[in-house]
This record gives C-alpha cells, sequence and structure tokens, in this order.
C-alpha cells in the first residue's frame, strides 16, 4: 500500500479522544517509545496523566486540531464520533489512522449497514426512519417489537429504543430526540461475539481470537476467551474483517460485534456494530498477550510491524462499572485476577471504571 | 505492621528519580488508576512524559524535595543513591517506601555488606579501603586480583576497577577518585541469578522466580527465567531476601544479586549486591507475569495487596545497549518477543536504552 518508513521511537501520536481508550494507547505506545498528545473536550481526560500532553478543545473548532496536528507525527482517534471535519482539519497537516472513510462508514448506523451488506456481509434488516409514517413502515415491513436508533451517536445502549407493536410512533421518535433514525429487526441470537483485527499499513492483518460478549442494559458487561464457537464460525468472521478492512483501506484495530445464532455447519454470523478502533471487548488483551490491541493499533498507527496476536491464556474480562469499581481492593487481592482503573473520578452510573482480566491457563 | 488504609484509586505516588525505571512504575501505577509525579534533575527525564507531573531539581534541595512531597500522598524511588537527607525531607512530609533504613544500608558497599555478614548472608571477602597501605593490606588478606569499587554511586560497572598482583595501589585509587572505597576479592562463580521479593506494608511477602543474569562490562545484558539452579537454591535466595526486608521494615520490590557456585546440595550463594528498589534483572515479569515487579511494587508503596507472581511463560530479557537500540524496528518483527523502548534520545555507548522479553511456553 505504501512504503513510508516507520516513525521513529520518540515521534508522538496525537490522539482524539483522551477517555480510558485514549488512555490505554498511550500507555501502549509508552512501551515503544512513543510519546502520545491527547485531544480532549474535557479538562480532566483520563488520558492526560500518563500523556506527554494535553490539548482541550471542541472537535469542531478546526483550528485548534489543525494546531494540535502540527504538533505530532500522526493522528489517530479512540472513538468513532469523532466529527469527519476533525479528521480532515488534522489530515491536512499529518496523516491519520484508521482512514476518514472508515469513520465515514461507521458513525452512521445506516451508511455503516449499507456498508457491510455492500460487502454481502450479514447484517439485520433495517430501515431508514426520518418520520413516523417511515416508522410506521417500517413496523409493517420488519415486524414489531423492533429497535429504533439514532443513526449516529449512539454508544452503550444510547440513543435507542424498543418500539412494541401497540406503541405511538410519534412518541418513540420523540423519545430519540426527532433525529434521523434507523428501525432495526429483532434479531433472536445465541451469543454474541467479536472480532478483534489489526491491520497494517502495508495491509498485513492478523486477529486476535474471537471474544464472547455479554451486555446488560446496552453496555458491555463480560468478554470470554475463546469464545464457545466452532473454527469455522472465527473464520468468517476473520474473513468478514478482511473484506471491510480492505474495502476501508484500513490501519488500526478494527472491531465488529457479531450475532451468532447456533445452526448447520457452526451457525450464521450477522454484523451488530462496527468498532474503527479499539475496543472495549479487546481488554483482555492486555493481560493474555504479548501485544495487546492497543499495542497493535499504535504500531498500524506509527507504520510498524505488526505484533503478535496470540493468547497465552484462557481470560474473561469483567467491566467495572459505576459503583461496581468500589469493590477494588477486594478484586486486587483476587489471585489470578489484573485490576485496571481508569482513573475517573466520579463513579456514575453507567460508566466504565475500570476492568478486571481473570486469566486461567489455556484449556485450548 | 501498620493498619494504614489503602491509597485509594487517583491517589498520587510520588517517584524520585525519572529514568526508565521511574517511568515503568509510573506506567505501572497507572494501570491501578494511580498518578505518579516525578522528581528528577534533569529536565528530559523518560518517565516524564507518561506522568502527571514533573518537578526538576536537586536532590539536594530539601525545600524544593518538601514541596514535591507535599504534592504526592507517598513517595518512593527508583535509584538507591538518593542521599538520605532527601529522603528525609520527604519524610517529614508523607511516608517513603522502601524506607530510608533501606538506602542507608545499599547506598555504601561497606555498610551494604556488612548489613548482610549481620544476618548471615554470605558475601565476598572484602575490607575497607581509604588509603594505599589499606589498599596493600587488602592486597595481601583478600589475595590479587581483586576489585577495588567506591563505597557509593556505583553502578552498571561505573567506580570500579581491577587491581591485579603487581599494580600500584596509589595509581589504582586515584583511578577512582581517591574517595573511601572497599576492596572485594574474586569470588570464582558459576552463573550469577537475583532474587526478586516484593514486601507489603503489612509484611506479606512475595517472590518472583529467580532469574539467571549475565553481565558484559559491568552491564547487565541478559537475565533468563527460569535460572538454572536446584530448587533449594530458590528457596536459600528467597530466605536471604526475607531476611534482609525484615531486619529493614521493608515495603516495595526488594533486589539481590547472588554468586552462585556450583556444589553439593544445589551449591553456594553468594549476596552480590543489593537493589532497594525494581531490578534490571526483573523487566521479564512485564511480560511473563500478570502482575509486574513494577505494579507489585506500586502496590506496596501504596499499602495494596500484593499482586500474583506467578510466572505463565518462559522467557529471556535482552537489554537494549547504547546503538543496540537501533535493531528496533527489527525486533518488532520478531514473533514472540515484546519490545519496550525507554524514550531517551541519545544512544550513548553504555546507555540503557530498551529491552526486549523473548517468551516461550513454560518448560517448567
Amino acid at each position: 500500500m505504501t512504503t513510508r518508513r516507520p516513525l521513529a521511537p520518540g515521534a508522538t501520536i496525537g490522539i482524539l479522544g483522551g477517555g480510558q481508550l485514549g488512555r490505554m494507547l498511550a500507555m501502549a505506545g509508552s512501551r515503544l517509545g512513543l510519546k502520545s498528545k491527547i485531544y480532549s473536550d474535557v479538562a480532566d481526560a483520563p488520558a492526560a496523566d500518563v500523556a506527554a500532553g494535553l490539548t482541550v478543545g471542541s472537535f469542531a473548532d478546526v483550528e485548534a486540531l489543525a494546531k494540535f496536528a502540527a504538533e505530532v507525527d500522526v493522528v489517530t482517534y479512540e472513538f468513532e464520533n469523532v466529527p469527519v471535519v476533525a479528521a480532515d482539519a488534522c489530515l491536512a497537516v499529518v496523516p491519520v489512522f484508521p482512514p476518514r472513510a472508515a469513520l465515514a462508514a461507521t458513525q452512521d448506523r445506516l451508511i455503516e449497514k449499507q456498508t457491510l451488506a455492500g460487502l454481502r456481509i450479514p447484517v439485520a434488516p433495517h430501515k431508514a426512519v426520518d418520520t413516523a409514517d417511515d416508522l410506521v413502515a417500517a413496523m409493517r415491513e420488519l415486524g414489531a417489537p423492533l429497535l429504533l436508533k439514532t443513526r449516529r451517536f449512539g454508544y452503550d445502549g444510547k440513543g435507542q429504543v424498543r418500539v412494541e407493536a401497540g406503541d405511538d410512533p410519534v412518541a418513540a421518535l420523540t423519545a430519540l430526540g426527532g433525529v434521523a433514525s434507523i428501525a432495526e429487526g429483532m434479531v433472536r441470537f445465541d451469543r454474541e461475539i467479536s472480532v478483534l483485527a489489526v491491520r497494517g499499513q502495508d495491509g498485513e492483518m492478523r486477529f486476535y481470537d474471537c471474544p464472547e460478549n455479554r451486555h446488560a442494559e446496552g453496555i458491555l458487561r463480560t468478554s470470554a476467551v475463546p469464545a464457545q464457537v466452532a473454527p469455522g464460525i472465527t473464520a468468517l468472521a476473520q474473513a468478514h474483517a478482511r473484506k471491510l478492512a480492505e474495502a476501508l483501506g484500513y490501519a488500526g484495530l478494527l472491531a465488529i460485534e457479531f450475532f451468532h445464532i447456533d445452526g448447520l455447519d457452526g451457525g450464521t454470523l450477522i454484523a451488530n456494530e462496527v468498532a474503527p478502533r479499539v475496543h472495549n471487548s479487546g481488554h483482555w488483551t492486555l493481560d493474555a498477550c504479548l501485544c495487546s490491541q492497543f499495542e497493535n493499533h499504535m504500531r498500524a498507527v506509527a507504520g510498524w510491524p505488526l505484533g503478535s496476536t496470540e493468547r497465552h491464556s484462557d481470560c474473561i474480562m469483567e467491566n467495572l462499572i459505576g459503583h461496581g469499581v468500589e469493590a477494588w481492593e477486594k478484586l486486587a487481592e483476587e489471585p489470578g485476577t489484573a485490576v485496571h482503573l481508569y482513573g475517573k473520578k466520579d463513579a456514575r452510573p453507567g460508566r466504565k471504571m475500570g476492568h478486571v482480566t481473570r486469566v486461567r491457563e489455556c484449556k485450548t
């Protein structure tokens, strides 16, 4: 793809976003002698305490973004809702990875589904919903109940409502703020898995083992590795990720969440969500792999050779959400358990405060 | 020992010294949600890029040190040549771990040997040397060749000369700057190992497996785990570390380098050097253990429960010294190899620029 030289140790990677993902990216870069600077719209960004610099600014402030980009050698991001104009403001100054095409394809649920479907990666039946009439039509076509989701800015179960057969379509749309939305037919699935793929600037791809994920109230609770799926399903998930990454000219860590439905030949996969970034379901790689998803993302962004995605242990990652983090001292005593805390001050309900990885010897 | 509560996540640990050890300590603290602030006598401290703050000042400036201590919740250090007055300046404000007794006992080679000998931990035959006459007497008593070392400020083979039978004692002393010295009889040994022990503020102790270390030109080159010694020798090394740690009222990571001499019952150990801090021969714990020496040190300093010292892989750590770091790109491609670079600008000869850990499945 490119013959650009890798960034030498001592180079600086700019990270848009200063949450726990930015924090763990910066820490992984530090292992490699790469500095990180953080651009965040809040001053008490968790990533700032572990990085070489922090710029506080709006993601709409293209001048501030261009100035930030001028202080770094390459830009990446920790969340897919970075406005494309923000990425473009940086791109005018330095390379940005993952590429803007990945942002454009994933920050709108409708475009994401269209992108996946265009690559023959199965997705849930869906329909654009801009008006109450659209929703009525969607309920007829997709059946009820269905999920109504905002096309943009949804995460951790935010920006979505379940619409039952008798519900008022106007009320449902109003509940989401009356913004452009998408209706998704309900998928009966047996489990959720995700694929964690990393692609280098030279096009090389590597895959971590797929974790099996459990959500509650729209928030990821646990990721267990290995997932209880047939090898053919893992291979299928990886093939889907490869297709998408190649179509996007991707560099960095790419995650796709899938619904897995039991059936013949190992069953079926339906893509649910794409994340053009490191992913919560890959946090276990910090403790069960020699090279974590964070390090591999930084390697890809810096144009380095990819690191090993091999796993030396079975494990289960559990998020510490809201007041759940108050168990930290007890968790710190648990044998075989790695504790990760994100340095966030307020343990608000639903807020990801940390995670633990419980590791045991490989059975597989 | 104490019923002090552990520092809560969000607390700040002050680290005296901003080299690679301080850097890796700060990174390990970050995993636990603990902030680090660095006190360094140089502005471009490798640790500063990964920490929440940097104070540049002299270790003789007790006012600056007291001010630094007032900004943190506890103080630790990354090198044993922190002047005791510097530790005391901090100690007047916040707790300091490892305790000042550990600094006092280890920053002078003569006192270190006397401390060890007093605990019946075997050391090389030695003699204080302040004058040429002392050296002549030492050569008679200990034989020649012998090693003449400054009592203070030696590291990585600095501050020592080999004195042969016919050598001029005045010249030898002058070569070391004419400072208070110690003569050590040569020990014929078969290998070097080290013990990496961690002791909590509650007195609990845990031990990592002993690495086998190879030096060249006075600088550690490789540490391999497990060491090729009988289990009884590992137990003996650990017993020595326990005795020393308990005598010092220690909290934190404690390393002792030993000469191992083959013989009956697994052979003999002679203590060579004590480090009241994380140690280069324990860097492999970052990649072969769930909880590294750095994290366990930070846990002990913060009054947390100790983490597991179990090892999931065999490995060999190799230092990248001086221009050796220029192989980083090739090393980054090596399967099963973790690359760690310290963010130092100038690859001066003899300077520790990074390390790699080559990991393979446990045979033992």
